[in-house]
C-alpha cells in the first residue's frame, strides 16, 4: 500500500529512466517491508531548476555559474 | 483550515470536472467535521502518465498494453 | 489510481468521522472521474494546533484567544 | 536539513520573486533554528489557478468574477 | 538534490529496515540519474492505520476484518 | 491563498520557534507576492530523526556517532 514521491529537477530525465526508478523503488518495498506492489504507487515530479533552492540559490542560477566555470 | 491535495493521472480532466472535485471536497468537510469553508484549499495535482508508477509499471506503458489488447 | 491526502488540525477527530472522509472522497472520485476504488489512497494527517499557522499565527494561539473571548 | 514546498498560483511569477523566496526562507530556518543552509531543500510549486479551489470555488472562477466587477 | 517521500502504514517498522530503505532508494538514485547522495533526503512518514483509507475503508478495519477470517 | 509546508526533524523545536517560522514565511509571501495573510497556510513538520536520511545514513545514526566524537 506504499505511496512514493520522488522530486527531482527536471533536467532531461527518460522515460526509460523513470521506468526503472519505478521498478527499483516498488521492488525495494517488497523485499524490506514485504509490501504488495499491486498498490504501491510511485510518482515523479519533475521540478523546474529555477522553482528548485538549495543553500539560498536557485538550482537554475548554480547551474549556471557551474557552466561559466567550465 | 483543511488543505486537501488530490493527485490524479493527466488524462483529459475537464475545468467542470476540477469544479465538482473542489466542490465536493470541501462540502465533505464541512458536513464531517464542520470545517470553514472560506479557508479551506484544495490542490489538484494532474500527473503525466509516464510519472506515475503502479505495480512495477510506468502508468503509461500500462495503458499501450490496454490499448493493443482491445 | 488517485491518491488523495487531506491535513485537517489534530482536534479529537473520531475514527468513524475519518470512515466517512474515505468513503465521501472516494465516492466523489468514483463518480466525477470514473477512478477504479481498489486502487484509490486517501491518507490523512491530523496536524497538530502549534504545527499549524494561518494569518501570521499559530491555529494553537487562535484557539487560546477564542476561548478568552467565550 | 529542513526541506519547503511551498505552493503558489501560477500567476506571473518571476525568477527574480522565487530566489527572493528560496534565500528569505533559508535565512528564516537559518536565524529561527540554526539549520545548515548547505542542505536546505526549497521546492516552489506554481499550480495552475483551474486546479486551486477555496471555498468551494476554482481560483480561475474566482478571477474571472474579480475582473468582471472592475 | 533529489527528494523522497515514503509514506507507509505505522505497523512496526524497525529502525533496520528505515536504513534499508534509506540506502536503497538513496542507491537507486546515484545509479539511474547520477544523483549526489549528500543532498538526497529520503523522509518516510509512518501513517497509522486508521488514517489510511483505501478502496473506500481504513486500513484499521480491513485489518480486523483480516484477522476475524483467519 | 499560498500553502507552505515546513520538514524538519525532531529536536525540541518550541512553540516560540514555531511562530516565528510562521510568522516568517507569512510575511515573505507578502512582501514578495503581496499575497493574502488570511489564507495563508503554513504547516511545520517535524520528521523523527530516525525516519529522516541523507547521504545513505538515518539522522539518528549521524547524531549519535557525532555525540561519539566529542
Amino acid at each position: 500500500m506504499p505511496y512514493v514521491n520522488i522530486k527531482i529537477t527536471d533536467e532531461n530525465v527518460t522515460t526509460e529512466q523513470k521506468a526503472r526508478l519505478v521498478k527499483g523503488v516498488t521492488q525495494l518495498l517488497v523485499e524490506v517491508l514485504d509490501k504488495n506492489p499491486a498498490t504501491t504507487h510511485v510518482i515523479i515530479d519533475e521540478v523546474k531548476t529555477e522553482n528548485w533552492g538549495i543553500g539560498y540559490d536557485l538550482v537554475s542560477d548554480l547551474r549556471k555559474k557551474a557552466t561559466q566555470k567550465e
